[in-house]
């Protein structure tokens, strides 16, 4: 049987990230999500805040993946050109939102902050709001293209609405296990093993901590029955190369 | 003048980063230390251990960009396919590198697990080391691509060590201000400062934290006193919207 895949790409914009000023986080926290929604990332790019480098991006990325989050660039100043360049990268007009724009103007402010606000109301027509539960702004859906915030609290929030509308793949699993052992002392037998179970993906994760080199080998995939064979497999060559299994989690 | 522009591509391959395991902390680093020696990141990829992708991602990011950083994929286990990548991505052999060999075998071990380790002695023909401080095999650089592991403190020493083989750019410094203040609140005054400054970079960064929303300016730029320029600027902004600048760092 063959797994029904659903792919995702993440396209994170924002100068802050690309010059190591903010660390982003919002990678992790989208791919754990999607993964249990089932749909995979394959991709992420981080890209600056520069119009013609968005329009490209995210034009390659709906044409390569299923569904495209993108995260940053849609708050009200002037560097927020998200909006925009999806709008661009459609071929759309940008229209304004009258429910986005409510709710703006539910919290009052003078005339020039609430004209700067309002910029947040504009979608590319066609346009879908996702919804904001920390109650600002809503993000927008454009055909396979979702367009969150950047602060990670607001997207986490928008992003946690959004499960209905998407339909997901197999949902992929994971076991790991972890050992206080180098690579090379299993990399034959793991190479064996990855080769009789070509649908769960095996990786080795090689860490340094307290002084002492470990590795932790994650299996990926979504037949329980092959994770589980795996699993066995794996901790027996831990066992015949001298070291214990430790069980993560 | 106009500035002497130096960019750089940061690859990031590894399916534990895009599965949302492993938190990436390997862009900021890179992005920090690239910036002192006048390099900027204009670009980050996250891909996935398949060796299609590699090569075609690597191909693109070395024709687009002065330099092209990657981490992960070069340990010894059946994952680990980033050399032979490289090598298909420059259209040559891979060769022994005897100088990365005598290193492993310094450390001892049984017939088949320095079978395992002497992979990492594998480089593409033409290449040359980029050292590797920790004491374990090296990375290497082929023309405009530098290959370092993926563990961070082992891409770090690598990382370290190729300062004098770059040639950078002019330094983009930063000055930064946080106000407790909504963006929209003074978002037409920057705009405005933005469109009298167009060499400095002036990003709005908006946060939320203690329960109060706030703003963080950032000014970038190669420019001291266009710098010292925006940042009074910026600073009387907030003055004028009723607000404490509150300088950083």
């Amino acid at each position: 049987m063959t797994d029904r895949i659903v792919t995702a790409c993440v396209v994170i914009i924002g100068n802050e990230i690309l010059s190591g000023r903010t660390q982003d986080t919002n990678l992790a926290h989208i791919a754990q999500q999607l993964n249990e929604w089932g749909i995979r990332v394959q991709e992420a790019r981080v890209i600056p805040d520069e119009e013609d480098v968005i329009v490209v991006a995210v034009n390659d990325a709906r044409a390569r993946f299923d569904y495209v989050f993108t995260t940053g660039g849609i708050g009200p100043t002037h560097d927020d050109i998200t909006v925009e360049c999806i709008a661009r990268a459609f071929g759309v007009p940008m229209v304004v939102s009258d429910e986005i724009a409510q709710r703006i103007r539910r919290r009052p402010a003078p005339r020039d902050v609430m004209e700067n606000r309002l910029r947040m109301a504009r979608i590319p027509e066609g346009a879908t709001l996702v919804d904001n539960p920390t109650g600002g702004p809503q993000g927008f859906r454009i055909d396979n293209v979702f367009v969150m915030a950047g602060i990670p609290s607001v997207m986490q929030a928008m992003l946690s609405t959004v499960g209905g509308e998407i339909e997901g793949g197999d949902i992929v699993r994971s076991r790991s296990v972890t050992a206080y052992l180098g690579e090379s002392q299993i990399a034959a037998a793991l190479a064996d093993i990855q080769t009789r179970y070509p649908n769960v993906d095996l990786g080795s994760y090689p860490f340094y901590r307290s002084e002492r080199y470990g590795t932790t080998l994650v299996m990926r995939g979504t037949s329980d029955t092959d994770l589980s064979g795996v699993l066995e497999e794996v901790k027996s060559t831990i066992i015949a190369a001298g070291e214990q299994p430790m069980m993560d989690e």
